[in-house]
């Protein structure tokens, strides 16, 4: 089963939980066991699966991706936002998290998280959900 | 259904596209939706989802995990491609887009690249395409 | 079908390869054909798919992770960690491996390791093999 859904990223870097969406879709399904692939059709943000617990944690990761891939470096792209492509080429488009009886099997500190590198925007987040 | 098929890298880095064979594939299996797992089952090489329409781009990329990860290095491997698997290990071996009416999900301005860290080689693709 | 298993990574840094254990469930799904996910439900171990023929690159890739993100660093994090949560997030917490005739079609020098990042612990690894 395929179910899409959109948010509003709020600020330039952003990370947007996303978790209770997926975990939706998955009960939707009504499948029992299974695998949930969740895709970003876009090229400037990505999909993680990081600690819930700790906020600071996040502006540490997203301060260290810009120090790897500085917003002002010497690129050649016709927009000012190579770097935002960068980090999506390391983070990746697409987690998958296999579940069972309904749950997912989500670590006690995992969260599943939307990581915006070019907002605020609308970004669409595709769910398809696997035997 | 599972298939396979090789491309020829052209360059020491290069970034191969596709997305047709991809597609190709999913046609091909006449399954209606699903996911597709595209994996490489190479270490020097990797696969990632980015942006089609500004080839600028891929150069600016494959420059910010050169600078990451110089080839010439002080690596302990016993051939000089150290750098090479280095980016693997952070691109990843395979990626997974979701399908719906034989058409995968991807965004407007993505397209599924074969990224060559170590050519020129033979490369072989591996598609999977599940319900 | 959905395992687990457990594992005890012996160091702070780690490669620990999990290839037979994943293929055995392959083995035991008896399935002949599909796509297996291995899936990490912690937020300071990933896993990854690299050469399994020298054991120096290993050492190579820790230190040249260790160098973007290092342990010591200007971080705002609750505990010491943060730098291992940074090489999740690039890294990642599940690979996908499709299978023929119950055979994973990993590479000649391909093996799936988990990387401990923040050990010694013990880790659950969870293995979904789907159609």
């Amino acid at each position: 089963m395929n179910k899409a859904f959109e948010i509003e990223t709020p600020t330039k870097n952003a990370w947007c939980d996303i978790t209770r969406r997926v975990a939706d879709v998955v009960t939707q399904c009504g499948q029992a066991d299974g695998v949930v692939t969740v895709f970003i059709p876009h090229t400037t943000a990505g999909v993680t699966i990081q600690e819930n617990a700790d906020a600071p944690l996040q502006g540490d990761i997203s301060r260290a991706l810009e120090r790897l891939f500085p917003w002002h470096g010497d690129y050649r792209h016709c927009e000012d936002n190579a770097a935002a492509h960068m980090k999506v080429v390391l983070m990746g488009p697409s987690v998958q998290v296999p579940f069972v009886a309904g749950e997912m099997l989500l670590g006690q500190w995992q969260a599943i998280y939307l990581c915006e590198f070019d907002g605020p925007r609308r970004r669409r987040v595709v769910v398809h959900v696997s035997p």
